[in-house]
């Protein structure tokens, strides 16, 4: 018996590892996403589809995916609740699969359970981020360039204090702050790659920073170089 | 015809991609990187070489990796010689894979190469820092946090400066200034995972922070949280 938390990449059914692929195909239970509870509309699910060739196996578990979830307590006693169903299931001996977009290690709503399971292993993915670059063809840092990260749901203090030290950024959940962003990338002088929906239905590129000014879908990053 | 820079991941062969393995399996020509001119001794290769039914399609490519080469000029004519070789080879309408160990975007010396070709594609990988979290079951980032990737070849200044802003740091080539580092973990009282050739030969693992006082290996890697 295993529970592995697995990484299925940025979209592209061909950008899951082969070690994801196999655990996939050898589990006995698929765990996917959900944003709503009863829905079965999984994004992560959809991308790994190709290699799930029983979806009797599927179970859906709802993560609250809204800012502030963190503070609070019946949000901690939902995640208790799916540990439990788990280590239930790891009692029965059965092989686990919980499917997360992009990797594991980042920003995976996953991470918040794992204090609570018993036995777990993560199996790196693609991020949006590492795929972004590599339809952009721009290399994310060389040389001697340090590289950063940044969620512009975090606060407004930090984000200023990234764009003033960093040369490379990439940007999470950009509408989030939209109107920040624009703010910093004219003030910096700075040009952005922003991204949406890459590896999925609707992806779009573009370098115009007005586009900024109207909101833009959940998936959107941005790679400033 | 088709040239395409591919990542091979951190190590362990099941971490390359789907899309990985079909463009080596149906490509006529594998280039490897070599740090020696001459040697045929080359990671990447050997952690794609499960993949590699035919050795005589692999051309080792010189890339010297010593610090202040961006400025060396006879290393820019290196790039330039390496790339009429690429150019020569799609203008015979060859399928090319040139392998890069993690991910193309992120410190690879094949970046050097890109303005030079005439029709390039990036296939990305897992990093050496996705995998050394997956191994250490631990998040890089989550919720409103940001994350910076620092190479310890950058300046004193800037790594004081990302010491002072950011929680969650992933330190590359820690073997570049190991005293630094020490110094700033003390100071700032943060905890490290140290993690060394993760995914190849004599992996190692430790949060002793003494181990920096004598020298670490090339692919040394740092996860502060």
């Amino acid at each position: 018996m295993s529970f592995n938390i697995v990484g299925v990449g940025p979209g592209d059914p061909e950008l899951l590892t082969i070690k994801a692929v196999r655990l996939i195909k050898e589990s006995d239970v698929i765990i996917t996403p959900v944003k709503k509870e009863g829905v079965t509309d999984s994004t992560a699910l959809s991308i790994a589809s190709t290699y799930i060739e029983d979806k009797n196996r599927v179970v859906y578990m709802y993560f609250p995916m809204d800012k502030g979830f963190l503070t609070d307590k019946s949000v901690h006693d939902l995640y208790k609740e799916h540990a439990e169903t788990i280590n239930t299931m790891l009692e029965k001996n059965l092989n686990i699969v919980c499917l997360t977009l992009g990797d594991p290690s980042i920003y995976s709503t996953f991470s918040y359970l794992a204090p609570y399971i018993n036995s777990i292993g993560f199996v790196p993915g693609i991020t949006s981020f590492l795929h972004g670059a590599a339809l952009a063809k721009l290399p994310l840092c060389i040389g001697e360039e340090s590289l950063c990260i940044v969620n512009m749901t975090d606060s407004e203090d930090d984000i200023r204090e990234i764009f003033r030290l960093h040369q490379n950024i990439v940007v999470m959940k950009v509408c989030a702050n939209q109107a920040l962003l624009k703010e910093l990338l004219i003030k910096h002088n700075k040009s952005v790659n922003l991204m949406s929906n890459i590896g999925l239905e609707k992806e779009s590129f573009t370098t115009d920073i007005d586009v900024l000014d109207r909101k833009l879908p959940y998936f959107t990053i941005g790679i400033i170089k």
